[in-house]
């Protein structure tokens, strides 16, 4: 039933993308889609798009965190324990996370935990070790996902996922995809629910009117 | 009673801002706060930080406006009309809108006007005579508020204004201070009524793990 998938776009690198993986299943099930997740390289989204990520900006760092904290409780989620350094290389970990292909309940149970062990005192996902923890604790054959994490078919994979998020219009993590429509942020999860309703109030005229407004005063950078 | 004052850093560029704007005025009397309206210009911000803003980004512009409109009907307001052009020159607008500082309701008029003719289909605010029809909607003196505008005081208020708001720590528009706490987006406004009734659930020690951690890997941007 691929019409009715939903892509759901993320970086565990990102403590947005674990607060929407926490509700996404729930909301999917809701309305009949399947979620499928797919992991992207954040810093190649931002490449991309010449972007700075929230936590490069100074001012940013320390507000992104507390937003996300106020946001987990509105959640009713427990407060989020941050992994033991961030940035940090996520490359391991969002490489695991395509394995395994034919086995959807143990890929959702695997990026469980992975998001557990970077936002929710897991410890971190930055080595092999804490990998193979994160997929024994799935049920998974720990060995095999690492074995496959290393492999040249999951670093192909992950440099496809991103190219193909970048080529649909993704900008951030995380982003649900249905059909041509992104919905990005966790803020943005009751438009996605009334757009998967069939209330979407986008007026065509005013987004035509939108895209074709020019500039009329543009700012230098210093 | 400025103890118990918020302040609402705004520029009229950001249809967030405007958003931010329709619910303001309530949830500022729901809680017995006084609401202080503060113009910066977004673009001091972003050279601040060196930061792009949402609509620079070529990817995000369109999404910018979809995101915009679905989170005005989800407050239950009319679709949005954006203004003749985008990016526009906001600084004749965010000069009148600190007039006159003497008339707060006045000067919430104004700025409704102001919003109002940016976002509602009035058409634009770029132009003195755009800005004057906004003041005589408002009910003001319509001469003077241009010539506040055009006065060097106006200029010298927007420049220390956006400097104000830089040294707060203020990184964006619509921000919503409390003393020492920043509230950025529309979507941060649940989380600030709750900051406001004494549920914040920030935890201190998670706060300072956070500032406290190092990156282990940082990103290169191409």
């Amino acid at each position: 039933m691929l019409a009715f998938a939903m892509l759901f776009y993320f970086d565990f690198i990102s403590p947005y993308a674990y607060l929407a993986w926490t509700q996404l299943p729930a909301l999917a099930a809701r309305h009949q889609r399947e979620l499928v997740p797919v992991p992207v390289l954040f810093a190649g989204l931002l490449n991309a798009h010449g972007q700075k990520g929230p936590a490069e900006i100074p001012a940013k760092r320390l507000y992104l965190f507390k937003d996300v904290c106020r946001k987990a409780h509105l959640l009713g989620l427990p407060p989020l324990i941050p992994p033991p350094a961030h940035p940090f290389n996520p490359l391991l970990a969002l490489r695991a996370a395509s394995f395994p292909a034919d086995d959807p309940a143990g890929q959702r149970r695997l990026i469980d935990e992975l998001f557990a062990a970077t936002w929710a005192g897991g410890g971190g996902v930055e080595s092999a070790a804490q990998v193979a923890g994160c997929a024994a604790r799935a049920g998974l054959d720990a060995a095999a996902v690492l074995a496959f994490a290393h492999s040249e078919a999951a670093k192909l994979s992950l440099r496809q996922h991103t190219e193909e998020a970048i080529a649909h219009g993704v900008f951030g993590v995380p982003t649900v995809a249905v059909a041509q429509e992104l919905f990005w942020g966790t803020d943005s999860l009751p438009a996605l629910e009334a757009y998967l309703l069939g209330h979407d109030p986008l007026s065509h005229d005013a987004l035509r009117r939108w895209e074709a407004l020019r500039p009329s005063a543009t700012r230098t950078p210093r």
